[in-house]
């Protein structure tokens, strides 16, 4: 099962299931809202009724306000080798506001603060169930699905300190989407095994297999709802592989007119054009 | 003009005007709620109806659910310099998960996973108005009021992993309160000079003024507007002095059964219980 929220003709949001030719109205308002309702997943599989008007819909962020998003760094282990560290006892984690969220296809907003704007293509994991302190089946259990992320990113203010936060948290910068994939739908269930790729203006930038997650998705409910509850709508997004733009030699970056595709196989992609931002 | 949140006997909350001898109405379901709305501050001001059952109220915390916590690290000169650290050009930034916060007069949880609890009063900074690069008398306007708040932490879980976030974020740690005070009440208005202290069954482990921070509630504003909008109800904990537990000779830390009290004077207190954590 696919799904998604989409912004109407009418400036609103709605939460639907995505068909191969049509739209499928849940009745609310948008995806966070619909994983917020128990039993909201045999609401999805049951419903029928299409969207009413489909014309001009476009991909909102998939959860558009999620309570939490937490992001972890340094977890494909092939790029930790790479880059010459031992592989770590515990996950790192960093947090991203929603303000940084956009939709599937919405242009991602350069700063003119930055020098070093590079991607980081990631699997997100969205909460459907409240867990805390989840092990085993109730870790796996509270997995709604997967979506593509890209943890779009301004270097030189990552590393303007020794926390990450301010590199990783400029406004509209971060696509989340198109869709929500349910795990049965995918190779490797609640451990998905899918190719992961970065491409800019259709040259690939990044390229890996998501059975390489040194902290799977169940191990990263398990480890974050030890700390703090995990929520229906929340975002986990699992870490980058190696490929980045800072890590080059000469380093590479996101300019102004590229188009930036993300995508996951089994959970489409994310296609966002990177735009000057022009301060009010 | 004092602001808080309260919760009344029927499990809901309101936003009230807090006088000396009453509580009064003010229309919205929680602080946050109220500074969302245009022209909070003539309604607030305005108000007259009192709290139609006050019996039993307590203080929810300040804003119960902010959009975003921006957190700073390292911001108060005489602890940088006696931790023999040079003053940094930018601000350290961290976040908190919304699911951190409690009352001013709730119980603190101590996680049965940590050996490292600790303390860290803070001023808090609460944004009234939507703001993007805000420089100046905007950013001075911004800024609603401030609060109480104590960033109590795991330090083993901080320092697991080179990010702190995992040890900041522990649910129901954080207390935001009792109240915010408009910058007119105080002195040095937008950027006032009160003196913090912690104090740990009523002996003091910290006391410091808050007119020593290196970045100030004006420069702050300015800085996170510019990665990203500040919005009503945000809240930024500006650092903490000297004094925790993490560096005395040996350390020290908070135990089950302790009242942890955080006070800033013209900004009142909140006052902890440490609980232990019973999980489910």
């Amino acid at each position: 099962m696919k799904l998604a929220t989409i912004r109407t003709l009418d400036g609103r949001t709605r939460a639907v299931r995505v068909e191969d030719d049509r739209l499928v109205d849940l009745g609310a308002a948008d995806l966070g809202v619909l994983l917020g309702t128990p039993g909201w997943e045999e609401r999805a599989t049951a419903a029928t009724e299409p969207v009413p008007e489909v014309r001009g819909a476009a991909f909102a962020p998939v959860v558009p306000r999620p309570g939490k998003i937490v992001c972890v760094g340094l977890n494909y282990r092939n790029h930790i080798l790479e880059m010459g560290r031992e592989l770590p006892e515990y996950p790192t984690l960093f947090s991203k506001f929603v303000d940084t969220l956009v939709g599937a296809n919405d242009d991602i907003v350069k700063p003119p603060e930055t020098d070093a704007f590079d991607w980081e293509c990631e699997l997100a994991v969205i909460i459907g169930t409240r867990v805390r302190r989840a092990r085993g089946a109730d870790a796996e259990q509270a997995i709604a699905g997967f979506a593509v992320l890209n943890d779009v990113t301004c270097r030189d203010w990552q590393f303007r300190t020794r926390e990450w936060l301010q590199g990783k948290n400029w406004e509209a910068t971060t696509p989340l989407g198109p869709y929500l994939v349910t795990p049965d739908e995918l190779p490797g269930g609640v451990r998905p095994a899918l190719e992961i790729t970065t491409r800019i203006d259709g040259e690939t930038v990044q390229k890996d297999t998501t059975a390489d997650l040194l902290f799977d998705p169940v191990a990263l409910v398990e480890y974050v709802s030890t700390i703090v509850s995990l929520r229906p709508g929340d975002v986990i997004a699992t870490g980058t592989p190696g490929g980045v733009g800072h890590a080059r030699k000469p380093a590479r970056y996101l300019e102004v007119g590229q188009v930036l595709t993300t995508e996951i196989t089994g959970l489409g992609r994310c296609e966002n054009m990177v735009v000057a931002d022009i301060p009010a």
